[in-house]
């Protein structure tokens, strides 16, 4: 057995599996603690370095994963999705930037790479999306002309909320959410324009119809997926087992026929 | 070939197809950048030509397909879609009235018309809406019912919100959204009305659950559809294999029973 | 023929019927008309004599109907819903009491129990009704532990939202819908009691859970219905063909098998 | 016939049950009364008493019901959860503690124990969660990361909503439920903050579908379960019919093959 095998065996472990597991949950408690000011005055400094001791850790084992897998280990997109989370991690300015700090957290994500059945529910989820591929960018083409079109007409008196482009995007999302859309937006907006609402009401109509598909759309479909598979393999079996009888009747028949003349 | 032909080819070209497919995303991004004032102030009169070249290709290709498919043109839903979005830019006040010329972004919907895969995604929410024509008469009905009595109950002194059909219809509306209705709408009314929750009320209930009925029933009803219609031809075509060879099988059993006497 | 059955038959000719959803449509327009101060300043008495024209014409066919068809007449939960609309308008007090004057709108929805398309759709959703009743009697409960610990707890407090039991219903309603419960309710009562989220998030979860128990449950199983039926009926119908196939082909057999003995 | 078995012939008696139901029934309303001040103060001591007289009947039966099942007791989740209500109420605090007090109207709940339909109910929401367990624990560890995130990103500036880690976490769940989540929160962030939408709109659209994924999975999943047990049965039927006759043609033929030899 050469090194590299020792290595992967030593990995794939269900005890070294589980170790990761218990820091990388330990790692979540630090991190939860480090938002406490009073903690962080008391204990700051040994929370620092556990922390970077748990880092160091997830390091090691990335670095042992690419030793014994090599560039096996490019195919799986979960060794990405951790390599990435750990690469944020250690970072040069990582320390610096209040942004890049914060994002430390995500680690806590490696707990869905490591866990099996984690992994299955998030797997099932990216599998259905490109099947609503269409419906995406159908959305994103209505949000654009929304965008545009609420920029034009509305943007010189409420830049605020139609200012540019941007800002006209966010507005909108924030009405297809419902949230104060009528009270917060489109009230207001109807003292200056009277028909501003021939704008915005067929906007969340169409808008929550196409989400209400999106979402209703990819549940079903994975649903139904999962439920077929075990009822057609049965069935299959079945149909497969009658055909075979069926066959073998007509050659008996077909014999008795032969023998006949 | 007829010129008529070769013009017709000419249009369903793939590459035509491709070319128009980048002549609307071009113009979708000059449309997006004539929101722009810095921009604008830049760029202003190449933007403008830019977009009536843009104008003008849709214009030809219009044309071409007219003289190419004759009154067949108007067959196709899509291409009445594609003249009225055309024909909105090229209406003569189209350049002075900001509404008519807001409506000119309009034009990116053509992309659904020329991606097949948009297409029918747009199809498939069309032909489910007859189906459901009955709701939507319904809903229209207790829309009426529910403007008429809130404008003749709380009209007089909720002017702003109930004091015509409209704005009752439209203040409806956002209740049905529930956005706001009870902190914004419903709480100030029963301070003059103090039993003004049992219209509002129901009224919420009624429409809510025709709403989620209605987008559920479309949804889950095309689902089941194009489910439904790769497993039936399967099952249809085992069952029509397992009824041939009984019926084959009866016939050898008779020629056999026959033969014997 | 009796003059009943003549009466009978007058009724339920499809003129008759046509001519009664004329006038409750024509009707309908006139009460939206009523709602509009210089409409009715202008043409008053004529829209309020044409709304008496409708209404003695929809007595005189009740009246017709109930003579037709005796105490049958009862039967038909659609003729109780007429009459009790109907009732509603000639009642003596109707002119004066503007909640009574405002029902009269409600004669709109007899358009529901004539047209038979929009009959149905309301008799699917009443039907499935019974089936759910567990689920309507287990909100009951919720509510009505919801709002007598709410009035315990923050009735003192905050008597505007949960002074009585009422009050508390209809803020837990609020709150259910998910309208400003968190900035208008919850924090405000939070900086009273700060463990009242502790209340309300769960009171939050269980319902929303079970309202879209009751709405997804609802129609998913009127749509199964409706779908399997006609599948099964052909699944039945090929499964009775393949037995009885099999049956005969073994009957041919024990007929060969008795011969050669 | 021993006391014991006497006893739990007793206690299963439809009418006991009756009994028990119309007791929990008369004790909602007393405790429903309570919370009126003009109520109490005419009939406080008698109202306090018969709710004394309805806790001992509890108690009694609960007391019956542990000497005639004795261990058995224990195996029901149903009795347990009747215990641990009843026994809220005879805590020595009980009178004093305003919350413990407000308690007792989850004597309310008994009647879903009580009732076989809303047992049922209850049971099928119950047996329906575990095979959701990884949803909840990807959704709790999203709402974990979030409320970090939150707590370091904003939480300086923004103390009221995001100054602690359960500040934060009540504030996300109020952003996922979409109330003000805009208008009242992210907005005022963005004033300081102006990417902050860059962590919310992904955050919203993250747990709002997994929500979605949680309830809709829950119900098809027990819908389609109850659906397909008896479509399952017959089918099954069918098959082993099918399978069996062609079985006995099989031998049949058989026997007439070896016959003829």
């Amino acid at each position: 057995m050469t090194l590299r095998q020792r290595v992967a065996d030593l990995i794939n472990k269900p005890a070294t599996q589980r170790f990761i597991i218990g820091v990388i949950l330990f790692n979540a408690v630090l991190l939860g603690l480090e938002t406490s000011q009073p903690v962080m005055d008391a204990f700051g400094p040994l929370i620092r370095s556990l922390d970077t001791l748990c880092l160091t850790i997830f390091v090691i084992e990335i670095l042992l994963k690419f030793y014994a897998f090599d560039l096996r280990f490019f195919k799986s997109g979960w060794n990405i999705f951790d390599a990435i989370i750990i690469g944020i991690a250690v970072l040069p300015g990582a320390q610096s930037l209040s942004v890049l700090r914060a994002l430390r957290i995500l680690r806590v994500l490696r707990v869905i790479s490591v866990a099996p059945s984690l992994r299955r529910v998030v797997e099932g989820f990216v599998t259905a999306l490109p099947g609503m591929g269409s419906v995406f960018v159908l959305m994103a083409i209505i949000f654009y002309i929304g965008a545009v079109m609420a920029t034009k007409l509305f943007g010189a008196d409420f830049p605020e909320w139609f200012g540019s482009l941007g800002q006209s995007a966010y507005s909108l999302f924030q009405i297809m959410t419902l949230e104060s859309w009528s009270m917060g937006i489109v009230r207001p907006v109807m003292e200056v324009f009277p028909y501003a609402w021939a704008f915005f009401v067929p906007f969340i109509m169409v808008t929550t119809f196409a989400v209400v598909n999106l979402l209703v759309g990819l549940i079903v479909n994975s649903m139904q997926d999962a439920h077929n598979e075990a009822d057609n393999l049965r069935t299959d079996e079945y149909r497969d087992d009658v055909r075979q009888r069926l066959m073998l009747i007509e050659q008996h028949l077909a014999n008795i026929n032969r023998d006949k003349k």
